[in-house]
């Protein structure tokens, strides 16, 4: 693959996030990073001078540069819409990190525009790629398990997010659980009831906020399969990230990745094991490779698995009927794609 | 302990679980079966061969014969209420399976006499005596994971019950999930709130009663603190019963039992174990002997954990809600053990 | 199975491994415990009290009683040989703990009269009848793992045994490893090579004695298969047994028995389990009954597995081998059952 | 880190090992490949187009070329001593892979001189680095097991390799268990006593040669402690490497690498695990990763823990004894690094 036929990515946002994205787009063979652009210059220079290309003025520039194939959006929530619309203007393939949005109404807005354009639109759900995840769909697909009848997911961060972060996340169901509906949509397809219920137990910062930190969901899927979702914004175990998909004819489950292959015995106790591997970063790693080299097949126009913009919109749907069903204590009815009760 | 120490046990029903509970009263030192009825003669015959005792000729006879101090009830459940009533009119200590009854009505009747009454009455909640379940207990209680913030439960069946069985079970709820709402009050106290779901998706039977094989049911807790439990009358893979307890400070887990120490590795594989154990009488089988044990403290009048009446009845409220949160998709309050909305 | 089919048992020895014996035999429907002897007569009587049966005035009146079909002898080792002669002379029924004798020549000497009687003459070789030992032999013998190229045994005791108990145990190899060499000949045949190596390092008794409280031995068999075997006198996590079966298609491993299914994760380490089952009473509770089920089948006279005289001698054989091994520095090669070099 | 404080490197042998090793410069930030040389002019050319520098005519240009700071020796075993000479000559460090050579006269020819030169010189024991491995050693050093009495290791190679590679191998105890000598000797220190029994089980090639496909070894170390070793040249469950070191006060275990988070479980057993990775490139990455880390502290004078020529030698000394213990079915002895007897 000569640098020729490489893929020139622009990367909006240099923050934590923004870095694993530039780390990929170095590291994969046919990408390359050719413009950042982030309000705090010292980091988008700082990155740059890692991982390839210059800084770029602003996001409208770097999109509209002509310099790059594709752009990595991985900015705040509330630029992701307009900075998808720029990209479809300019024809430039994009690569948004999730949510959408937190308003349905903004998303719903734009629905129309992402339909009639030919430019690809990817949303960065990068669970999907997991190699764990992603070896249970296929063997669920397979039919290895049967009808799937219960998918259950665990998912708790190390530690709440700083309470600012809190006051502009759209709430744990839209921020957190996001991913969750994703792969419950993943697995199971159309979803069609959502029951949550929250409660706030720890953090200041979420009661402060209005917000949960820790949530149960159930979902039912057109199929009549059913999901549970389990998401604590702490974990003192380290990231708690496991998954079950239980068929009439087998469990599939992906365990927590340990952090090393060494257990210690004492009188104490046995086969203590070290805390599992910290964040994200760590645990989804691969994930964020794979999902690029998704989206490169995409912009390439080859087959592709790249979630869309239709998937972002229906995770967010989800997440607003859970947040609803929370606060009233009913569940919510999804029609088509839409809420109805 | 000789003899003349030891309970005199009366059992009536010499079924499935009547046969443990038999065989269980045998092996324990400090009770001796005496008594057994069941309207099957020979079963009650080939019981009282094997595990002591005469046959008595009806359970009113059986109670009031003056040769048992204590009578373990293990008929069918439409019988609970007036054997339990029988015994505190002879005053004699009853153990009795649960539920106490389908009808929460016969139950609030019968209240304020077992109130009034000072005959031991116990219910079979054999899972809190369960070695695992009861070191978690305990180790909750001590303090060792912080707060109890959720409390997980899985259980599967091997296979769906007869349809007959079905008809008059009162429900998955009733008949099934009724052992982890017991299990949940153990662990977090007082349940507050109670969102339920429910599913046909695999057996002619629960379809046909209108009855669901596999539900998800979400549970709150006085504390805060929450319930999820899991629970379908299928399990290819054996008897799913898992717990998990997580904490502000850390995470206890109840794995599934295993039936056999060994491992097979092979090119298409590695660590295969055996399948699971087959159904509660393996695995439950050290939980019956302790539940009785301890019923043996409560009628000598020692400090006993042996579960109550009341118990029993907080139980069916709850799956007297779980039923109709799953039937109307509500969310069912609590209002000390009665349900509100 | 009424009591005029049982099989009469009396045992000899009502020490710790006695108390087992009496314990199974009571518990099996097939066979009674009639008479007791021991020099210790109160031990003897408690025994008896416990488990059925009359105490006898001395082993030799408990041979020749008529009122025993079978012997159990569980008496210390230099009492063994004559013992099983003491039967054979009486036409009773034999079933010995191991070791036969510490002295190769006794051995030999009884050998031919063994060979000749018709009387049943089984060893306590329990580990063969352990549920998961012998799961993994018949996977084995079932061609389930290709040929067998190297069985592994680690086998610990949690702790040291009383210096008075070494003086007269006939070392490690003798009294301990002997298990495992009787293991290596059940799943490879006949050995024809032992290396021993031995080391003293934490127990004064072994040091006062002359004896190693840590050894490692390799075996070869007829077949070309090897054996290693590693003993411990002392295990701080509890009882460790463990074996493994390699072969040409795949790996069969036996784990350590759980005290439980509970494990605990904090934020200093994950999936702590309780530490191991104590001795072997707990850990091979289930091996001693079926042990005892294939003995009765032997005096019955059907097909038996289990293993006799000429085993016991055998490993002997090898433990004599892998204690010259140890203290020469030299591989003893066995031939024919003989060692020779 | 500019390149102009970068070590530059040259790769001596473009084969599977050295692109390893070429991958692992390149990604480190501290260091440049600048040279390779290797006969296959058209693997060396295509390894510099991948990780960068230019082709070298031979290993002498390259060494005294003045454009490497360090060489790294990835060519055929026989030409290891020679290189290390060259780069001691032309004043160039050297990372050198094991072992130093098949023949102990021709490493001791060179010791002196690489005692008496300041040149820094590794030896390439990879596994010491392993993060599995050497967390156990950092636990075993710090106390936490008490005194290591058992060191257990189990390699096995997913499949034999040729007969003309294992023609020229200098037999598995130099070409694989070399290793494991050197990891006995990481964990405790110096060897007084080998034990080795090999067999021919499966590989023809190793018959032909003369060679074993599978060995037990046991050591004794001078603290008393004791290290088994067990290797075969096939394993059908994939590459099988785990080690234990057991102490006075608890058990550390490193279990074989799982390939993937996913279990399954079917009627027909539970928790069935993908087979574990394949080889060594995969299973060791991080190891290679972190010797070289090492090996740069070395060149530029930082405290270091690359094992060294003394290592390599020691290791070499332990096979040589391995060899003769099977061949001769004798215990051999070491003393101050030399064998007797």
């Amino acid at each position: 693959m000569g640098p020729s036929d490489q893929l020139r990515f622009g990367l909006i946002g240099a923050g934590r996030i923004g870095q694993v994205h530039a780390a990929t787009i170095a590291a994969n063979p046919e990408t390359a990073l050719t413009l950042v652009a982030d309000p705090f210059l010292a980091g988008a220079e700082s990155l740059a001078a890692r991982f390839g290309g210059r800084v770029a003025d602003s996001p409208q520039h770097l999109i509209t540069s002509g310099e790059v194939d594709a752009v990595l959006v991985a900015s705040p929530t509330p630029t992701h819409i307009d900075l998808i619309e720029a990209c479809l203007d300019a024809g430039v393939a994009v690569l948004c990190e999730k949510p959408i949005d937190l308003d349905i109404a903004r998303v719903d807005q734009l629905l129309p525009k992402v339909r009639e354009s030919s430019v690809p639109v990817a949303l960065g759900f990068n669970q999907r790629f997991d190699p764990a995840f992603a070896d249970v769909h296929r063997r669920v697909e397979s039919g290895e398990i049967g009808d799937l009848e219960l998918l259950s997911i665990v998912s708790r961060d190390p530690g709440p997010p700083p309470a600012e972060y809190l006051a502009v996340s759209g709430g744990i169901f839209r921020d957190m659980a996001i991913h969750d509906f994703d792969m419950a949509r993943f697995f199971l397809g159309e979803i069609v009831e959502v029951s949550a219920v929250g409660a706030q137990l720890f953090d200041p910062g979420a009661r402060e906020h209005g917000d949960f930190d820790s949530v149960v969901v159930t979902l039912r899927a057109a199929t009549g399969g059913m999901a549970t979702i389990v998401n604590s914004r702490h974990s003192v175990i380290g990231y708690d990230q496991r998954l079950e998909a239980f068929g009439a004819a087998g469990l599939l489950q992906v365990a927590n990745a340990p952090s090393s292959l060494v257990s210690v015995s004492t009188a104490s106790g046995v086969e203590t094991k070290r805390p599992y591997l910290d964040f994200f970063l760590e645990r989804y790693a691969d994930a964020y490779a794979l999902e690029l080299a998704e989206f490169v097949k995409l912009v390439r126009g080859e087959a592709s698995n790249s979630p869309g913009f239709d998937d972002g919109r229906a995770a967010l749907v989800i997440a607003d009927a859970a947040q609803r069903s929370a606060e009233e204590g009913v569940v919510v009815h999804l029609e088509g794609g839409w809420s109805s009760r």
